[in-house]
């Protein structure tokens, strides 16, 4: 039992990089593979693709992936055609092989079942020749990794019909893609134009001494490439022309285009022709949304990009992360000394909009997050680092929370914190968010922490260095009120 | 008092976008600038960009940002230049402008400051010609937002000194970004060099008809884009190149280069010194790292730039969000029909790497998070759905969370939610997650939610359909024993 419609069985000629990428996508989607490939490495490769795969999988998409299908490999191209619902080719670039094939795969296919092609750059009118039912065939080119890049395009040949297409387009999108429909048959398709191009160019870079492989990669993952992963080089440079558009922009780097700043030379005429059509389909893409509009988007997109890649650590996020070390370093040297007759302003926070939920509000996590957040500065505070971390840390046991009022993206939320209690091996917080603009409480927190040998796994009591900074904070603390909130329990009247 | 060491007050000479961009970075360090542009409307267009840069870094870097600094426009390049401890220019691409606003600058300037310029493509061997102390001045060339963007290109000419380059990597790095330090003088530089090629390919697609400008935006956005975000194409090859590396990724690609696959056929002689040099870079760029690590982190950083990106509902995260609810509507087909006679089972995830804190366990706040969209299914559950959120919806009011056993990244959990009590405005459950390798309880919470009439901003019965529903379930929980950590307070002794 299929979980897509119409999809429970597919054939795949070529168990390569690319193809073992297209059945991962399709096993992931419940999707029943047959796979040709008379390479006897192929099930080896194709289970390493699948491992990658699975973990990616369902990183990306938590738990909601239906049951794997089932992988076999078959013997033959007719084989792998027969009794299934859609066919994708993988086999290396080379037109006969591509050609024998598709040719032996479709007289075993039913004449409604579409076959895509995940060449690079060959022409499908070349490629549909001797086939049966040629009108069936289409490019789908995805790219590598085939399970997690969502774009495939889509280019027919000389016989192709539409209804091939709408098929092909169907069927990726099935599988979470997103089929780019082209509408002329050209060598190379349009994506890989594009990164050739580019590819050319960095060839020459290497070739002529300039920069080194890493300073290419370098100048692409923090500069045009973290734009790219969200708006194409027309739309970017669309804004970077300002409120008179494509054509100012043309105007003013126009020119650039007869200057050496590639070494491809080979360029079209900028005739008024040409930059009528820019202009125009500028205008088509950009629809209603003024250029204050994408600017806004353009930077939501850039900061979700760089946070998303801080997760990971590497790239621009790894920059983000240095500067944001930087400025906690700053800040911590501007501060006054902490006030330890009241409780601790110790974090603060801008509400992103990924905070933000359904309801158009933060979520409630969240606030569960900023005192979070705020108890980890406390810890700091009274000297958990990194090397303390290497042997012990406080784990949080049991935690009450009480919502107060909402917040929204943009609001400035500071928290303060409140020692309650502590013993050798317990901390006992009580944390306050509140909105920034008028002292507003959010939310309350009140937090058990318990002291914690990593390596033994069990409670220990903390570092004295860590008892005696608690014990100063105890001394000033213990003076102050009892908030309201601590000790209560969900559903108690409130008093 | 600048939080920036030795880097109080800078001098700006331009301020269009990346005029506007640079002192919208300086400033939001705590910087002050003192600006010089003879556009009248200069003013109101660093003001746009300000705000813009207000926004996306309250975003970017939530509540570290120092005060910010001073922004004062002055009425001569001299003045812009005067105690200052670097300046930056920013002029329109014309070489006697540029070299006019510099040498002007330069007499005004210690000795010892230091001058950036962000031409794109200017030679500074050119540029520093006439000024005082032309060994200070370096190409300092950012990218679009300049307030977002890390990369800068750092660049000397003939006469710039290598203390001066030291310097501007100093600067720029305090600002959050990250210098490329160039070692060769070239039109264009680097990154603007690959642009360039990908551009002029472009406009070949759009002259010749076979895409338009949105076509081409979707090749790369959906496609190679999103790698370069945070892997440039050697990488990117050099893992597509598979086990045996960038040698092997060329013998099978080098080819192509031969092939009409650009309209930019100035490729350089692919030689075996050309190759050996590209390998060896590769090499070198790869250090340790095998093709399976590169693979992995290439999939998370992905995963991390299309997640990131869903937050925002554009490009790439709009195509998952749409593949996620196909996802979900599939499942929904596929379950039956829910057990009313135990805690429902309403929701899954694998533990992201993301969730992960520094005690190297899922952190508390996620926790939450999970029972808390374990809560929205039961909410979707009993009949809330977009039409009944237009006018309201349950907020949460109170929770108490218990933490009974770690979750790492990669475990898969499950929540399952029982209904303690309800009437018509109010909403108390319990949740309990699972890790489902052996069923452990990894935490347990309880939360108040109370019915809200949004636009009102108050408490309000919830429709007939969702209590009738509340109380069928009702009728099977309320026979169900009252989990033992329901109702407790924190600190409670465990029973």
């Amino acid at each position: 039992m299929s979980p897509i419609p119409g999809l429970s069985r597919v054939g795949l000629l070529g168990g390569g990089v690319i193809g073992g990428g297209w059945a991962a996508r399709f096993l992931l989607n419940g999707v029943d593979v047959q796979m040709y490939d008379p390479d006897p490495e192929a099930p080896r490769k194709v289970a390493e693709v699948m491992a990658n795969a699975r973990r990616a999988s369902s990183k990306l998409v938590a738990g909601a992936l239906p049951a794997e299908g089932t992988l076999t490999f078959v013997a033959t191209p007719e084989e792998a055609a027969t009794g299934v619902q859609f066919v994708q080719e993988s086999a290396p670039e080379r037109m006969e092989l591509k050609q024998m094939l598709l040719q032996r795969a479709s007289t075993a296919a039913g004449p409604e079942v579409v076959f895509g092609s995940s060449t690079s750059g060959l022409l499908p009118s070349e490629m549909q020749h001797g086939m049966r039912h040629p009108e069936r065939l289409v490019v789908g080119h995805p790219f590598n990794p085939v399970y997690l890049m969502p774009l495939v395009e889509i280019c027919g040949g000389a016989l192709t019909s539409e209804a091939t297409k709408d098929r092909a387009v169907e069927v990726y999108s099935a599988l979470g893609m997103h089929p780019l429909r082209l509408s002329k048959e050209i060598d190379g398709f349009v994506a890989d134009r594009l990164m050739e191009a580019l590819w050319r160019e960095a060839l020459w870079l290497v070739n002529d001494g300039i920069a080194t492989a890493e300073e290419i990669d370098d100048a692409i993952r923090f500069g045009p490439g973290l734009r790219w992963s969200f708006m194409g080089t027309m739309l970017i440079y669309r804004i970077a022309g300002g409120e008179a558009g494509m054509r100012h922009f043309m105007a003013q780097f126009g020119p650039a285009l007869k200057w050496p700043w590639t070494k491809l030379m080979d360029v079209p005429e900028l005739t008024e022709e040409l930059l009528d059509t820019l202009v125009a389909q500028s205008d088509q893409q950009a629809g209603a949304a003024t250029i204050r509009e994408l600017e806004a988007l353009r930077d939501d997109c850039l900061i979700a990009v760089m946070q998303g890649l801080r997760g990971v650590g590497y790239g621009a996020g790894e920059v983000l992360d240095r500067y944001e070390r930087q400025l906690f370093e700053r800040a911590g040297n501007a501060v006054a000394p902490l006030d330890l007759s009241a409780p601790l302003r110790l974090y603060e926070a801008t509400v992103p909009t990924e905070w933000v939920d359904y309801n158009g509000h933060m979520n409630d996590s969240r606030f569960f997050q900023v005192t979070s957040e705020a108890g980890d500065r406390l810890l700091r505070y009274i000297g958990l680092d990194e090397e303390y971390l290497t042997h012990s840390s406080y784990y949080t046991v049991e935690s009450h929370v009480n919502f107060g009022a909402q917040a929204m993206a943009g609001d400035r939320l500071y928290a303060t914190l409140q020692l309650l209690s502590h013993d050798a091996k317990r901390l006992h917080m009580f944390c306050v968010v509140h909105r920034d603009a008028d002292d507003t409480v959010v939310a309350t927190a009140e937090h058990m922490l318990l002291h914690v040998d990593t390596a033994a796994g069990k409670a220990s009591p903390a570092a004295p260095a860590l008892q005696a900074k608690l014990a100063e904070l105890a001394a000033h603390h213990s003076l102050l009120p009892k908030p309201a909130h601590a000790g209560r329990f969900v559903g108690q009247p409130r008093g």
